[in-house]
C-alpha cells in the first residue's frame, strides 16, 4: 500500500505550489505555507505535493496523522453508508448525544484510558482540551477551598464582572519551554517561542524551569538528577510564593516530553516527584499529552513510562487522537452541568475515525513497530552525530518521538530544506532542534531511507 | 423529504434515553443531557429520539444545523468518493493546505464575505474564532502604538514570562449579557450567566451596559433611543477610563443580537454609532456573528440589517457555518506568520459541507423563506402574547431569530418540557426567555404546527 520511496520532480515548493501560495496570499497570511498537497495521491508515510513530488513524511501535519495517509481501513469506514449520518449531522454532544455515543466512547477512548481514570470529556482540539482542563482544576480547587460547592451571593455577582471572589486569583504553574496551546488561558502556560505570545495580554502565573538534561541520559545520571532536583525545588518555592501573593496554584501542567519547546526530556523520577509535590500542596496534576499521546513514544501514553498507578489527575489529548478531550479523576468532574460545556463538545465523526485507528494500532501491533523503528532511528542518529560532531549533538528520543540538535538555527533550517528537496519532510522545534514525528506505521526500512538521505545532506553540507 | 408532523410515543426523555443517560453518567457529567437521538432517522426539521419520538426541532443543536437533518445534498456529497480523502486526511492547513483550498474558500466563505472584507481565517469553533480575533486586534493595536512592527528586546523577553510590555495590559470592551465563548480569553468577554464564569480567573476588562429595549421596537422608538444613547455614553466613558487605568481598549466585541444573554436587540443606529465610537477612539470593532450568522435573521449576516458599507473590522462566525473563523480588514492581518496559528486551523471537511450548504441556500432561496416564516412566527407570537398577557411578553425577532419572555424562570422551564412532550423542541436563553432557532428550511407550515402546539400548552397551563 505504501509507495516504495521518495520521488522528486522539482525543488520544493514547486511552480504549482508557488502559484497557489500567491493565490491564497490574497486571502490569508501565507508566510507559514510550506507547499500545497495532493492528499488524494498521498499514501501511508508519503505525502505527495501538487508538483508530483513524493516525500517521506516525518512531520505528519505537526504530529497529527496517526496511521498515515489514506489508510484503507479509514477509507473503508468513511465509504460505509452507516457513517453518513454521523458526517452530516453534527450534534450538540453535551445535550443531545447520538444513541451510540456511550458505546463508541467506551470502545475507543476508555479502552486506552490512563491508569486510575474512568471518566473522559471530549473536546475538539488541543486548546479547548487544555482550557477546559484548567477550568475543571479551578472549579475543583475553589470547591475545596470553600469546603462545599455552594457559591456565595458575592461569588455569583462578582463573577459576572470578572472580579474576585467569583473570578478568583488562582493560577496554573507551568514550565519554561512548555507549549499548551494558543487560546488565552493555554497561552498563559505556553513558553516556547515569543512569536506565540507577543502582544497578547496574559496572567501573572508562576513559571518553573524545566530540567535541561544532558544526553544520552544514561551517561549523565548524576548531573541530570541534580538538575532535576534544582527544578523541583524551584517548583515548591513558586507554589509557596504564589500562595503568599494571593494567587494560589490550583494546578500544575506539564508535557511528558516538551515538544514545541525543543524535545526536552525528564526522568520518570522527576515526574514522580513532581506528582508528589502537587499532591503535597493540594494542586491538581495535569499531564498534557496532546503531542506525546497516541503511541509514538512506544507506549500509548508517554506517562506510562513513569510506571505509576496514579500518574495524574487530568490527562489531555488531541492531534493523533483526531478528537480532543481530557481524562480526569472522579473528583475533577465539575459539580454542575453546563460548567464545562460548549456547543459541540467534540465531534462524533472524529470519534468514529479514532475507534478505527485504535483497531488498526492493535491489529497491526503498531506500538511494537514504533519501539523497533524508534530504536533504529535513535541508533542511526547516534551514529550520525558521532560522524558529524560539529553539526549534530544531543540525539534523544523515546520510541520514534526523537530529536537532534543542529549547530545553529541557520544550519538547522538549511538542512531541513535540503532534506526536503531530496524527499524527506521534517520539522523543527525549539531553537535549533529537528524533531521526528512519523506516523505509527513508520517502519525500520523507512528509518533507513531517511538515514541515507540525511547522511547525503550532511555530507554535502 | 420532511416528515409531516411530530409523533410522540413516550414522554421525553423516554425509557431508552434514561437508560443511556445512566450509562453515560459513568463516564461524564450528564446533568445537561436532554435525551439521546437517532440521527439516522432524523430528517429536515424533525429530530427523532431513541424512543421513536419525533419532534419539530426549533433549537437545532444550539442553533448549529443550517439546513436540517440528513439533507439529501449533504448525504450525496459525503457519499461521493471524491470526498473520502478530505475526510480521512486532516491537514495542518496553515502549512500544508490541499490543492483546492484557495478555490474552496473562494467559492464558499468569500462568496458571503461581509462588506469591505476580502480576507478570512478559518478556525474550528466559535471559541477559537473569537480568541484569535482578539489576538489579531491586540497585535494590530500594539503595532499601531509602536508605530512599526518591530518588537523591542524587552517585548521579546518579557512576553515569555507573561509580563508587560511583551504581554501588554490591553483590554477588550464587551457588553453585559454578551456571550462570546468559554475559553479564558472569550470568557472574559462573556457575561450572560454565572454558571459560565464562576471560579475561573479573568481579566480586568471594561463591561458596558447593553441597551435594554422595550418591544415591539416600533412602539417605543423614543424610549429606546434614549436607552441606547445612555449605553453609548457609558461605552465612551469606559474607553477613557480604561485608557487612564493603563489598560487601553484594543477592541470592542458585540453580537448583533445578544443570543445566550436573552435575545436582546439594538437598533441599526446604535450599532452605527458604536462603530463610530470604536473608530474615534482607535479601537478595532469586532462583530461576533457566531449565533446570528448564516441566514436566520433573513440576511446572511445580521449586521447587514445595519446598512453599512464598512460594518466592522472583524466578523467571527461558526455554528451554522459548520467551520469556524473570522473575516477581517486587511490591516487586521497579523504582520508575521505563526502569530495566528494552531495545528489544524479549521477542517477542510467542514469547508466542503459549508460550500454545499451555501449552494442549497441559494438554490432554494432560503433567505426569502426565512423572512416569510419569520414574519408568520413573530405575528403568531404577538397574537399569543395578546391572548396570554399574564404569561407572555416582549415577543421580538428578526427573520426566524425570535424570542419571547415568560412570566418567570419556573414557568419557562415547565412550558419547555410540556411543549417537548407534545413534540416541539425549544431552547431557553437569558433568565426567562424562550428562543426560536429553527433551521433555514423551517417553512410557514412548520410555524403553524408550532403555534398550534404552543397554544395548547398555554391553554392547559
Ligand atoms: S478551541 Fe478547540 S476547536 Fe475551537
Amino acid at each position: 500500500f505504501d509507495y516504495d520511496g521518495p520521488s522528486m520532480k522539482t525543488s520544493v515548493p514547486g511552480p504549482r505550489s508557488q502559484e497557489l501560495t500567491k493565490q491564497l496570499g490574497e486571502i490569508q497570511n501565507v508566510g507559514a505555507i510550506n507547499f500545497f498537497c495532493n492528499y488524494e495521491e498521498s499514501r501511508g508515510n508519503y505525502l505527495v505535493d501538487v508538483d508530483s513530488n513524493r516525500m517521506l513524511d516525518i512531520y505528519t501535519q505537526i504530529s497529527s496523522i496517526p496511521i498515515g495517509y489514506n489508510h484503507p481501513a479509514l477509507l473503508k469506514l468513511m465509504a460505509n453508508a452507516n457513517s453518513l449520518s454521523t458526517l452530516v449531522n453534527r450534534p450538540a454532544l453535551g445535550i443531545l448525544p447520538p444513541e451510540n455515543f456511550p458505546e463508541k466512547i467506551t470502545e475507543s477512548l476508555l479502552s486506552v484510558a490512563p491508569s486510575g481514570m474512568t471518566r473522559v470529556q471530549t473536546m475538539a482540539c488541543g486548546s479547548c482540551s487544555n482550557e477546559n482542563a484548567y477550568k475543571a482544576m479551578f472549579i475543583w480547587y475553589r470547591n475545596k477551598e470553600r469546603g462545599h460547592n455552594i457559591p456565595s451571593d458575592e461569588d455569583l455577582s462578582t463573577c459576572m464582572i470578572n472580579q474576585a471572589p467569583g473570578c478568583p486569583d488562582l493560577s496554573i504553574l507551568s514550565f519554561m519551554g512548555g507549549f499548551h496551546g494558543r487560546t488565552m488561558g493555554c497561552l498563559a502556560t505556553t513558553h516556547s517561542k515569543s512569536v506565540h505570545k507577543l502582544d497578547v495580554p496574559s496572567f501573572d502565573w508562576p513559571i518553573a524551569p524545566f530540567p535541561r538534561l544532558q544526553y544520552p541520559l544514561e551517561e549523565f545520571t548524576k548531573e541530570n538528577a541534580q538538575e532535576e532536583a534544582r527544578c523541583l525545588e524551584e517548583v515548591e518555592d513558586l507554589i509557596v510564593k504564589w500562595r503568599q501573593k494571593g494567587k494560589p496554584v490550583a494546578g500544575i501542567v506539564i508535557e511528558p516530553i516538551q515538544a514545541e519547546g525543543g524535545d526536552n526530556h525528564a526522568s520518570p523520577d522527576f515526574f514522580r516527584s513532581l506528582r508528589n509535590i502537587a499532591h503535597k500542596h493540594g494542586c491538581a496534576f495535569h499531564v498534557d499529552e496532546v503531542q506525546t499521546g497516541g503511541g509514538s513514544t512506544g507506549k500509548f501514553w508517554a506517562h506510562e513510562h513513569w510506571g505509576m498507578d496514579d500518574p495524574a489527575d487530568i490527562v489531555s489529548f488531541s492531534k493523533k487522537l483526531l478528537t480532543g478531550g481530557y481524562y480526569h479523576k472522579d473528583e475533577l468532574q465539575a459539580d454542575k452541568p453546563y460548567r464545562i460545556f460548549n456547543t459541540w463538545m467534540g465531534d462524533p465523526s472524529k470519534n468514529l475515525l479514532l475507534a478505527e485507528v485504535l483497531n488498526v494500532i492493535r491489529r497491526e501491533n503498531l506500538l511494537e513497530e514504533v519501539m523497533r523503528s524508534g530504536k533504529a532511528l535513535l541508533n542511526g542518529l547516534y551514529e550520525l552525530q558521532a560522524q558529524y560532531p560539529g553539526i549534530l549533538s544531543r540525539a534523544r528520543g523515546q520510541g520514534t518521538f526523537c530529536a537532534i540538535d543542529i549547530r545553529d538555527d541557520a544550519t538547522r533550517n538549511s538542512l531541513l530544506l535540503k532534506a526536503r528537496d531530496k524527499g524527506v519532510l521534517l520539522g523543527g522545534c525549539g531553537d535549533r532542534s529537528i524533531r521526528f514525528r512519523p506516523a505509527l506505521i513508520f517502519k525500520e526500512y523507512h528509518v533507513h531511507i531517511f538515514l541515507n538521505i540525511f547522511n547525503d545532506v550532511l555530507a554535502q553540507h
